[in-house]
């Protein structure tokens, strides 16, 4: 039976990866993932056979994995950050009914609403949500309802794929939605290239972000009511009573 | 200058932390936490000095933190899943202030959200919104509001604290709240137990859901319009207009 592993990678150094990941990655014949990602891992996996394709050819790359591993390889596909999160184990699942029977196992890893909340300070601690500005696949009248729906209910907000070059003002719209309904000093930050050279993250207010060049290696930080800054850091408290109850 | 490390030790077994949080705990000279996260770690770390509080304790627990790191010790404050998401990092940088000046770094894990995922398929490849249900820090209703606005706004549902002994009736409410605005036929699933002993995970409809005992070790997943099952898996496709992409 072929087997094959899709395994998140974290945000690109390898300390970041687990120790699972790690293990499967040796104990694999072959790497797939696409160009970027394959060429994180590669110096840590040299003895491996390497499969990578470009940003685009996803079903492709895929299937060639399928392929290798209904041979009887062992498979590695390799995602940045998590596997599942906007990563590449649903259109696996979703090929591998041609390619039965397969063993597949999905390795979490840390995607970047963690590695750019470490950085960022502490976003996350209470109820949040994820959206992906990017309508390459989602209508952009679903991804404005969504902003609109979890502002409404006072969600942390992470973005991903805040910008790219087709779509320079996403983030200053999805900014304008959030502030119908979050004030303009709200708590945002942003985490750059995390994991990589260039690693720096930012903290400011929502109006500030709406005017904040970002780009396809940004993570974006939208904070709660109760966000606050602590040292220069976002920190989210990890709920609305937490004053009263610290007392204690 | 006292540093401390806020440690994501991910869902419980080792191999699911990072080689970075690995790094951490062997540099530290104390490990603090909750006992049950504390004795997840004992025996990898076992030269080093152990701090651990029962549940309730967290600003005792911080504070015990904080005060060996101002002694010049190397701390290591471990959290279950990630050190930012309902962890305790945010406790940390706001009590730090007391005990500055602090060298404070968060190192993320694998939240349940990622682990519970890989292991029922790969639920949350499309936008998500994570909601605790616990109302200990947060009132209720605001835990139904943002059920309400996540399932107006078709998100796929990741729940945390699905029960207690207190609050045995939550995850019903929840559903009856989602299916205001979701079909009762919602792809869903649970996990349970996650890197621990008696892990498993269940497949079942949103209806199904509603009437599924679950406990404080089970993480929760309501699927958005699009979820379906693979293989006795739950997989949410990546966007709405996958189908016509891939035929590209």
């Amino acid at each position: 039976m072929g087997k094959i592993y899709i395994v998140g990678i974290g945000p690109g150094c390898h300390e970041d990866m687990t120790l699972r990941a790690d293990k499967a990655l040796r104990e694999s014949d072959v790497i797939a993932g696409y160009t970027v990602y394959v060429d994180l891992v590669r110096d840590y996996y040299s003895d491996k056979e390497f499969i990578s394709t470009p940003m685009m050819g996803e079903v492709n790359r895929c299937r060639m994995a399928l392929e290798e591993a209904q041979k009887g390889k062992t498979v590695s596909m390799v995602c940045s950050g998590d596997a599942g999160v906007y990563g590449m184990a649903g259109l696996i699942y979703k090929l591998s009914v041609e390619y039965k029977p397969m063993d597949i196992q999905v390795i979490p890893g840390i995607t970047s609403a963690l590695s750019g909340g470490a950085l960022a300070g502490a976003p996350l601690t209470h109820d949040f949500a994820v959206v992906s500005l990017s309508d390459l696949l989602t209508p952009w009248e679903k991804i404005e309802c969504r902003l609109r729906e979890a502002s409404k209910a006072d969600f942390t907000l992470c973005l991903y794929n805040p910008s790219s070059k087709k779509r320079h003002d996403y983030l200053a719209k999805a900014c304008g939605i959030c502030m119908e309904y979050k004030s303009e000093e709200t708590v945002c930050a942003i985490a750059k290239n995390i994991g990589r050279e260039g690693e720096a993250y930012q903290v400011m207010t929502l109006k500030e972000l709406a005017v904040t060049p970002v780009d396809m290696f940004t993570t974006v930080f939208i904070g709660n009511s109760q966000s606050r800054v602590i040292d220069g850091k976002m920190v989210t408290p990890r709920g609305y009573m937490e004053k009263e109850h610290g007392k204690k």
